[in-house]
């Protein structure tokens, strides 16, 4: 499903006439080690081909960045590169990869540089623990669990949306920059069917988590 | 010295109005984990931003491409990008590195897409022990030997400049691909003043590590 939303994005991109470039500069953010980042190399590079071959272009060029923090392993990221992922420079399109260090949070890229953007399930992720954990007597106001459960105080479920919202709205400030005018994003990230935050289909594993650490901390 | 000659090829780049680009893409070919690699970026990032001054530019932008081959540490290279040496993205020129694994020898980056390229002390290894080592019954013709030496025989200092010729030539025609019309390439490798290959000024190393190799098989 994921797939086939990206290489539609792809096929838009070339619809734009992004082909005529002279090499279309992809991101995927929060790339960790792989392998979900490898099958993204060679969806975007399998569907250039099949619209190279289309529309009858001269060879294309892709370059892909990939990124995760710093203390992410990029050496078994780079490793895990072969040939397969990359490409023989002899085909339609010839691949050139790049790994970014640095919190996507923050400017990683220079302006307009980047035509297409993708993150598969990091961008939920918040960068620190929300403020507004602890009552102002420093006491904590969401006892025994870690992220928005039935038992939380509607000040919870604020401190972590607040949270989030300056999260995000840093990601789509620093990319509104990097990204050409007409470029695309393609963003996976966790969601819930239910308006409810503490609904059981969104937080059940956490509340799991929340027990086992309890547990342990009681030994 | 070869610090002066980087600053002098950035000023020549500011000469052709390289300024006036979106961002100025540089590669450093072969940098291993540090700290040479980031004295470049440093001056790099300096001198634009003297330029910068001088010319009363708006804020400029630096990409910096860190290569070396896949079994690199990059990730000791990240963890030494501080960020004195990326520098704070409110200065006037904001700087963004990559790391790049593959071969210098082949193609690393897009066409015309390097502005410019720093290399210093990589380009000078062979990518393999030179064919025409041995004769043809399999005997090694540079016995004790592990590069040009003054009892090698004129064969052997064929097999090394021929080698170092097909090397050369695929890097120069790597980068004439990678690098913009008026681009600079700054190289900085091993090289002698006498005309003559195994002169004691360029073998004395190599001698020594020959020595100890053929004690240490002794053995």
């Amino acid at each position: 499903m994921t797939m086939l939303v990206l290489e539609n994005t792809v096929e838009t991109l070339f619809s734009k006439d992004f082909h005529l470039l002279q090499a279309l500069n992809a991101a995927d953010l929060g790339c960790a080690v792989g392998p979900t980042t490898f099958t993204v190399i060679s969806i975007i590079k399998r569907m250039m081909e099949k619209k190279c071959r289309e529309l009858n272009c001269q060879t294309l060029e892709l370059q892909v960045y990939l990124n995760d923090l710093p203390r992410n392993d990029f050496n078994t990221l780079f490793k895990g590169l072969s040939s397969k992922v990359v490409g023989n420079k002899c085909e339609k399109v010839s691949c050139y990869v790049m790994g970014v260090p640095g919190s996507f949070h923050g400017r990683l890229f220079p302006r307009n540089s980047l035509h297409l953007v993708h993150s598969c399930y990091s961008v939920h992720w918040l960068t620190q623990a929300p403020k507004g954990l602890t009552s102002k007597e420093g006491l904590a106001l969401n006892k025994g669990k870690i992220y928005i459960s039935k038992t939380s105080p509607p000040a919870i479920t604020e401190a972590y949306l607040s949270q989030f919202h300056e999260d995000f709205t840093m990601f789509l400030n620093a990319r509104s920059q990097e990204v050409v005018p007409n470029g695309c994003m393609v963003l996976i990230l966790r969601g819930r069917l239910s308006s409810n935050p503490s609904d059981m289909e969104s937080c059940f594993t956490w509340e799991l988590l929340a027990i086992a650490i309890a547990e342990l901390v009681s030994q």
